[in-house]
């Protein structure tokens, strides 16, 4: 469904009965002499619906996982909720047993405050990996958040705020449309910069054609009245599309989250699977994530270009997709991207490796502007074309274009967004063992 | 089998029977403003037996490969060779039929001039891809070469120059060992700095566990007499634990190639599979190509580091293999060790997301210096252990070192031969848009 939604301010709080808050807490200890030299930013976010709300969650299918996301999964899976906590600078991942009582207790802490059941709190973290949570200031950090809970734009940001980590800008948009006649909103969040190539599932189960792999957040919120399975349903869509879709550096997080929460406030019909208007939820939604998860390419370690690489003409979607991350993870094509040179070499090179059956001269690869179907042909089953070197050059110069390659094979078709990678993705990685807590998870 | 053999000098041309040269034909054209920067390298090297000489060979696994891979593919299986002829400055990949014919020219003229049988010339070629080899400026080089043909040390030197591409140091080695009572000798030159990890196989079908992915060159003379389906089991075994177990940057090459010529002139009786002396052929073998091996990590683009990834513990050797290389190829833990960053997390977060069973509680992860048992463990099932942050950074800020992890759910193991992501490998491979010869394939 192609409709495009009309965006309103507000982001998280856009809808109905949202209120939203982030503060600092300093969970990286500042005075420590172990803290980060990013000075006093909001490392704690709070997001409360007035009434118990559907829940959606999809959460990395890393292994390894923190214990918010343990924590998630189970309570997502009862279909209710009504706040999520969640802080940066500390991923309580590899925290063990311990990690694990430090989600239940900040949960606790806020539904406690808050007057909900524990259950219908959660939880998540990003930040670095290994070292548990400074408790006393994630509870002062809590406190603080449930007193400055507000519906304003401005408390959106702050919560917007605080879970940035190396992400330069805030990501968020709001949405409104209307079902059964009623106006509804739907608007999101989300953080991401680095560690980034999501692989989310409803359950840890990896889904397939995605292979393993950032920390990145998202928390969503609607006022629209969906039922639990088919809010589910309609969240394992998007994100199919979306944040499934990104990849900065090819790293999976421990701790990758998208939660969405939808209150009914709107007063329309409950959306089930079989109603009419799901299709006009569901592209809202879709929307949403697709451009909460350009952003965080767009914001991405380093990032000075922004690559849709769209391969089609392969024999299943596994292999489309398989081609697709095998380009856009190859570093040796990242870096001709970072020097803006249209290398054709290292692209054959990668599909020639990856998991896609490839035949060399049936390959086709162009470039064009985002989303234009004004295609550059740089290669025409296996052979260069007559474009000259100085035309493949002015396309791969700009910030934005997408890649076209056509394995001229099947029907199946595939679409990764991805980044170069620049010398300043290395120099921000490598980080200073000078400042051990500078170090990112 | 752990025995040493003394090193001697000469390289590929300390064998009985073997000459050498290397020349300068201006195979990237310097003069035309399309050339490279690097000034008159030489880029033609030429290695000839006295005598017909039994052939073993291992390819890239890559779909996209490059002419002279094919041609090789079918000449090795006949089982006779008589000389190599390999070039620098253009992979001849992705170059379509022409291509087949320039590598076939290539073969034709060597044969020609060298009064050999056309079939038992081999052809190997590294550089940029999808360039058209400079014919002329081939066939002069090769009768130069040919001219140059030399039993000396410099000779062997001056063919290892001429297959370096973005290397900075010659890659050779030779042994001497015993069979028979017979001396017998095995030497080798190896290429590869970039789009380095190669999966190699006999066939082109992708060995178990190999992922797909460098332009690495190897070329091997023996004077011991070995039949030619026991020299091609030797090579597989010996490749297996070392071209096929490094990786510099996670691509795999088009023209990865791998020969072996065994000439007999040493007058052993011929090594067969039943032979009780080919297990010190073997152990000879698998030491030259592991030094070799390594010399390719040691010299890879921008490489700071040297790490070997050993992990052990894993329930299978799919297993562990897939978590040592998810670990050497995350960008987030190459770019640590870059800056000497001991960080567990991001280790721990790419075996989550290995293809390897991982239990987080279970993991061990810790450093030594290169061969040492003495282990400093940062981490024991799961949790950090009391070594200090300083004693973490101290064993990694060493130039090489090796990262032991321990998965405890088996008894498998697999090492791999790691590298660092520099800010010199990025700036490297962004190239030079303004001087499009210069850019690698």
């Amino acid at each position: 469904m192609q409709v495009r939604f009309k965006t309103v301010p507000g982001a998280i709080v856009a809808p109905l009965g949202f209120r939203a808050s982030g503060v600092f807490c300093d969970i990286k200890r500042l005075g420590t002499g172990k803290g980060s030299d990013k000075g006093p930013k909001r490392d704690l976010a709070l997001i409360v619906s007035d009434v118990p709300a559907t829940v959606a969650g999809m959460f990395t299918t890393n292994q390894v996982c923190a214990a918010p996301v343990k924590l998630c999964q189970a309570r997502v899976r009862k279909g209710l909720a009504q706040a999520i906590v969640a802080n940066s600078g500390n991923a309580n991942a590899c925290t063990g047993p311990r990690g694990m009582r430090d989600a239940l207790s900040m949960s606790r802490l806020v539904a406690r405050l808050l007057h909900l059941p524990t259950d219908r709190v959660l939880v998540a973290s990003t930040g670095r990996i290994g070292v548990p949570l400074p408790m006393a200031n994630v509870r002062a950090g809590i406190r603080l958040a449930v007193q400055q809970l507000a519906r304003s734009p401005q408390a959106a940001a702050h919560a917007t705020e605080a879970i940035m980590t190396s992400d330069t800008r805030p990501k968020q948009i709001a949405l409104q449309f209307s079902l059964d006649g009623r106006v509804v909103h739907l608007g999101g969040i989300a953080k991401g910069a680095g560690m980034i190539q999501p692989g989310l599932s409803a359950s840890g189960r990896r889904p397939a054609a995605q292979p393993p792999h950032a920390t990145m957040l998202c928390f969503l919120t609607t006022d629209a009245a969906v039922q639990a399975q088919t809010l589910q349903t309609a969240l394992e869509h998007a994100v199919a599309q979306s944040f499934n879709r990104i990849t900065v550096d090819g790293d999976m997080s421990t701790n990758d989250t998208v939660l969405l929460l939808a209150n009914g406030l709107a007063g329309n019909r409950p959306l089930g699977r079989r109603s009419p208007e799901l299709s006009v939820f569901q592209a809202a939604l879709d929307q949403v994530c697709l451009e909460l998860a350009k952003m965080i390419v767009r914001d991405g370690e380093g990032v000075s270009r922004f690559v849709t690489v769209r391969v089609r003409g392969a024999r299943t979607f596994a292999e489309a997709d398989a081609a697709a991350r095998a380009v856009a993870n190859s570093a040796l094509v990242k870096t001709s991207w970072c020097g803006g040179d249209p290398n054709w070499g290292r692209i054959m090179d990668a599909l020639g490796y990856s998991a896609a059956n490839v035949v060399e001269d049936k390959v086709d690869i162009g470039y064009s502007a985002p989303g234009s179907s004004r295609i550059l042909w740089s290669l025409r089953r296996g052979r260069p074309t007559n474009v000259s070197f100085q035309q493949l050059c002015a396309a791969v110069a700009q910030p934005e274009f997408d890649l076209h390659i056509c394995l001229n094979l099947g029907r199946a078709s595939a679409v990764i967004y991805a980044a170069d990678l620049t010398e300043a993705y290395v120099e921000f990685n490598k980080g200073d063992v000078t400042n051990p807590a500078a170090l990112g998870g």
